[in-house]
């Protein structure tokens, strides 16, 4: 493996990373809190030199880079953002565990939005905007960011792609243009668009600069991390309709965004994915609405708490707009199922994605038509072109593989000896990066009660959920560690 | 389809059925419960005719036979036996509800163990055999009984491998001689053979000569009726250890008792599938026991339930010898994944099975390595042989569908409202086969109180789960209705 390509490429981006963290000092020197806005600049400089330093170390590398390459740097470059990014919460003394630091930002970047925090108005601004930020970032994900800003020499061009796919959620990689850097750039513009968009209507909604800039990073990168105890609860209805709406629209594949900007309207409209993900988002409603129709005051009001949860959970934000844990068992167990299924490919979201699921049911039927006519041919069709049988056993081995990191997490979860729906639900949660469970993990509940332990089980779980299991495995790989840099 | 055939058998199933209850009859006229009696005469009665009828409709049938009449003799034949067998407790008035007799006798045939029955010693002895001796008919199979019993004809020998395979759990059938006959004998000879062993024991021990019987048939089968409403509880800890023997025995892949027989023990102790299975019984037990310690007097009572809930639930048997609902959730939580991982294929046991299990775990290790070095060869192997790559990719469609109809049958159910877990397990101890689950279905609690939706889609998961699934798919093959007979 070319380790010290994949070494520079970390270091790239923990570069940026700090960047990033330079908006948060400024909002602690703009509230007069000058020692958490020299530790967040502290914070920068030790990144900016650590950075430099593998920089330097790394200067004599070769170009070649392939999907190893690729898993191995997006899986360090997450794992060091997430040790980095942890720091200030520690340093200001506001999230006074390392652990539970650690846990709140990889909830952040993984765009999980589970929290250890039992009073988050509590934390000063600073923090609050760093902790939504990383959302939108880690949404879109940070080495596309880099892909889109890095101007690439013409030598490494390839590297790109390998990047892409490592970071990127959903069993394959669209690529808009044949440059990849193109397709980055595009990519972030869209995204930088919703979330202007987003950011606007909030403003509309009155609520407050600041509220309507986390929250719409919290909805862009359907992440779920608020700035009120009460989540979406305490907003106007206007506002949680928008979030609704936007919430729903991130967890479209973003290639649909580009298709339409290209006048595709046909080829939108007919895909396959976007048809299964409406589907399932609308009949969902439909359910809990009836389902729920008792608990509200009018009709409209259920149809406006079941569509905001539906979106919130099937996009894996976990935003919550009413106490859905009071909700009646079988509008629960819509939201448990939405939580697997997860949103499309391509977007912000996470879960097993639309396509998967849509894959896992065109093998299963290939599966019965086999065994009930064992000599016919059957083959996978999606969008009207065939799916390699390659695709299908791979999506087959994903669900195994996650079955299995499921049911293990479960297991030293359970240590902690709260419920059995407490404690799958929180590994759900976690692993498909949503956020809020069930029962001890609801809604209005949070995971600082659980042990060191699980915190650390919890966060390898969203860590592995965002970046869909395989990257990370690479670094068990004796490859990386054995050769010579 | 050769619809005449499948008929035939379908027939030829119940009239066998309908012998074995003869034994229930006389049993109530011991007790001089003659209306009891009678009844279970009366549907013996009919059983013949209907039988009878069948197979003199079919009497010009052709002998073809392949895999799909095999799932669809299997299927009928156990949904009828099904149907008729929860008359008596329908007709005697001990269970006054059809769908919960019928729940009560599908939970019996398919090894499950899940009770409607809010107090069972208030059932009269006759109704109590016909509950056991459900478990052991379904326990090894009643259609491999009918291959033991029926001489076929030279032109039919080809069609019993198809009702074996149908009809035995696990990915792959093996056959012990070339002749299905003779395989079929040789199964029930040491069925037979293990169950009197049981019953000579705990008459040792000191249980009564119908208590034994019954016991035995709940051990036999690893199904987990018992007479009394403490399941094991009430027995002396002799017999439970008894107990916690032979559904260890009863959960091992009957293969190995037949080559014990032909001392090849090499190919025994070798048997990936066993070690396995010893692996996780072995292991589970310790963790459970240093999980349990404080809660009982000693450590030697604390490994005592934990071996018997261990066995209890890997087997998919389903006694009680303590309320394990008391237990730390991290024993729970082991219990949890052993009721998804089951017991050897080719054992009277339940759920995934413990060799799909690893399958499914070498091709999750196939899919690692191929992605990490894409241009590596690597072989899935099992027991020193190659599995061939459609045997992987049928284990995960099948997780896949396991999956799918779990989460499904989830839906429903929570209809109910009950929680998460109450649910959940319900659903998993249904489809595994094991019977009793968590919360309020946990080891003192029963089926009662679910809606009748509820106990109908249940009992749906169990057959589903005895048979694997598929064999049920063809009843909704037009093939099987749409042409003449």
């Amino acid at each position: 493996m070319n380790v010290k390509f994949v070494f520079r490429i970390t270091a790239l981006c923990v570069f940026f990373t700090s960047l990033f963290m330079l908006a948060p000092a400024i909002i602690a020197f703009i509230d007069a809190q000058y020692r958490y806005g020299f530790i967040y600049l502290g914070v920068v400089a030790v990144m900016l030199i650590f950075s430099g330093i593998i920089f330097w170390l790394t200067r004599n590398y070769k170009p070649t880079f392939y999907a190893q390459e690729g898993f191995a740097a997006t899986s360090l470059s997450w794992i060091l953002m997430s040790f980095l990014g942890a720091v200030p919460f520690k340093l200001t003394g506001e999230i006074p565990s390392y652990i539970d630091a650690l846990f709140e930002i990889v909830s952040g970047f993984t765009t999980t939005g589970a929290s250890i925090l039992t009073d988050i108005e509590a934390l000063s601004r600073c923090n609050l905007y760093w902790r939504s930020f990383s959302h939108w970032l880690g949404g879109m994900g940070v080495l596309v960011f880099l892909l889109a800003i890095v101007p690439s020499a013409k030598k490494e061009s390839g590297s790109g792609i390998f990047l892409m796919r490592a970071e990127s959620p959903g069993p394959s990689v669209g690529k808009f243009t044949p440059h990849i850097r193109q397709t980055a750039i595009i990519l972030y513009v869209i995204y930088v668009l919703l979330t202007a968009m987003c950011v606007i209507l909030l403003l509309v909604g009155g609520m407050p600069v600041f509220d309507s800039l986390c929250t719409a990073f919290g909805t862009a990168g359907t992440g779920g991390f608020s700035v009120l105890n009460s989540s979406m609860a305490g907003y106007c209805e206007f506002c949680r309709n928008v979030v609704t709406v936007f919430m729903f629209l991130f967890g479209v594949n973003f290639n649909m965004y580009f298709l339409l900007l290209l006048r595709q309207f046909k080829s939108v409209f007919k895909n396959s994915e976007l048809r299964a993900y409406v589907i399932t988002v609308v009949s969902s409603i439909v359910l809990i609405t009836l389902n729920i129709r008792n608990m509200f005051g009018s009709f409209s009001q259920a149809l406006h708490h079941a569509a905001f949860q539906v979106s919130s959970i099937i996009t894996t934000t976990g935003f919550a707009s009413d106490d859905f844990e009071q909700w009646p068992a079988f509008s629960k167990s819509i939201l448990f199922i939405l939580m697997f299924i997860g949103a499309c490919a391509g977007s912000t979201g996470g879960g097993l994605k639309v396509s998967r699921v849509i894959l896992l049911f065109k093998s299963i039927w290939k599966t019965i038509i086999k065994t009930l006519r064992p000599r016919k041919v059957h083959i996978v069709r999606m969008d009207s072109r065939t799916v390699d049988a390659s695709v299908t056993h791979g999506v087959n081995s994903y669900l195994a593989i996650y079955c299995v990191i499921i049911l293990t997490s479960f297991l030293i979860v359970s240590l902690d000896n709260y419920s059995l729906g407490t404690n799958l639900s929180a590994v759900v949660a976690c692993f498909n990066n949503i956020g809020p469970g069930f029962e001890l993990v609801g809604a209005t509940e949070n995971y600082s009660h659980f042990s060191n332990l699980s915190k650390i089980v919890l966060s390898c779980d969203m860590l592995l959920g965002r970046l869909e299991i395989f990257p990370l495995l690479v670094l068990f790989s004796p490859d990386l560690w054995s050769r010579k840099r």
